[in-house]
């Protein structure tokens, strides 16, 4: 049985910002945006943000390759977006869940090297078990060789985008799937060429 | 009975950063910092974001605050953020929660005129009745006169950025009293000084 009104696709979607702390911010953006192919997710951009949703791969392929064509300008550039699934009634752009699972921009992406500092936090709601479910990511973290420590409301990951991208995918994947009906939201604050570990705040 | 491993204090933390989109982001920041007293919370700063923690009315007051002073430069500055309550086993920082409730930035903060666009979601966790609880608090923001639309996966407000941390402050505290060992986190992105509605991504 199959409710009418509630979206079954499991459509993924991020709402984020990329911030360039420079003056030509613009010219960063609209430069990193005209490298990246986002045929394969529907994409809203307004005044505060960007919403991009499609299927799970696509929607991590096109924010890790805004991101890190952003990055390597070498700008202090910072990726600030909560990815989410499982919202009730969300069904715009599930015309995009009929791409196949090629990603476009997977093969640029990878051959950058842009070293991240990121803080991570994971809201698997109405769940009870939402703390294991937490730790077991960490675990997967550890795995990847992306975790560094816990900090009050987050988990910070280190290393180069591309191994960090694919620990939050992996995360947030892991999580969705613990249910078919799971509503999952995951934030991320990535930072890139930070000019010390003091001006940030 | 209490236990024993567990804070019953009800700390409120934010982890949060400022985004001047400017070449002298660290100089705009550092003089916002210079105009706020952050006596009445715990704070910590580390590369990726800022955390404080204390009581919700000073964890507004400073996030509020630090936001302002750095928005009424006319520089594109974003506040991105996300607010916390419960997490379990959460004390550090238990020792400022015995500060009196006066506000130190206030009067400072309500001088200052800065239109804001923000985005927010509220995340009620190991609840099921968190829709109900969600819908409620866009009605709080539609009583206050801030309340846009509804966008995927938030809440849009708009208006005075003194109006938008009020309607914030109101929303988180609501929910963290819906019972008594509530967790909940809110996310807010509040923009000021855009230069238009193209260029946010
Ligand atoms: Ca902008």
């Amino acid at each position: 049985m199959q409710g009418l009104s509630c979206s079954t696709s499991r459509i993924v979607g991020c709402r984020f910002s990329i911030y360039p702390m420079t003056d030509n911010f613009v010219e960063v953006i609209l430069n990193a945006l005209r490298e990246v192919d986002t045929s394969k997710v529907w994409m809203e951009t307004d005044d505060v943000t960007t919403c991009i949703r499609g299927r799970s791969e696509h929607v991590f392929d096109v924010a890790k390759a805004i991101f890190i064509h952003a990055a390597k300008t070498s700008v202090h550039v910072v990726f600030n977006g909560t990815f989410s699934v499982g919202c009730p009634g969300d069904s715009e752009g599930n015309s995009y869940m009929s791409m196949n699972d090629e990603r476009l921009n997977e093969e640029a992406s990878i051959k950058e090297k842009v070293e991240v500092a990121t803080q991570i936090a994971l809201y698997p709601l109405n769940n009870p078990d939402y703390l294991q479910i937490i730790a077991e990511q960490v675990e997967v973290a550890k795995e990847h060789g992306t975790f560094t420590k816990g900090v009050h409301y987050a988990s910070r990951l280190d290393g180069d985008a591309n191994d960090v991208f694919k620990t939050l995918e992996q995360s947030f994947v892991n999580v969705y799937k613990t249910h078919e009906h799971s509503h999952v939201a995951m934030t991320a604050t990535i930072s890139a060429n930070s000019p010390s570990k003091k001006e940030a705040i």
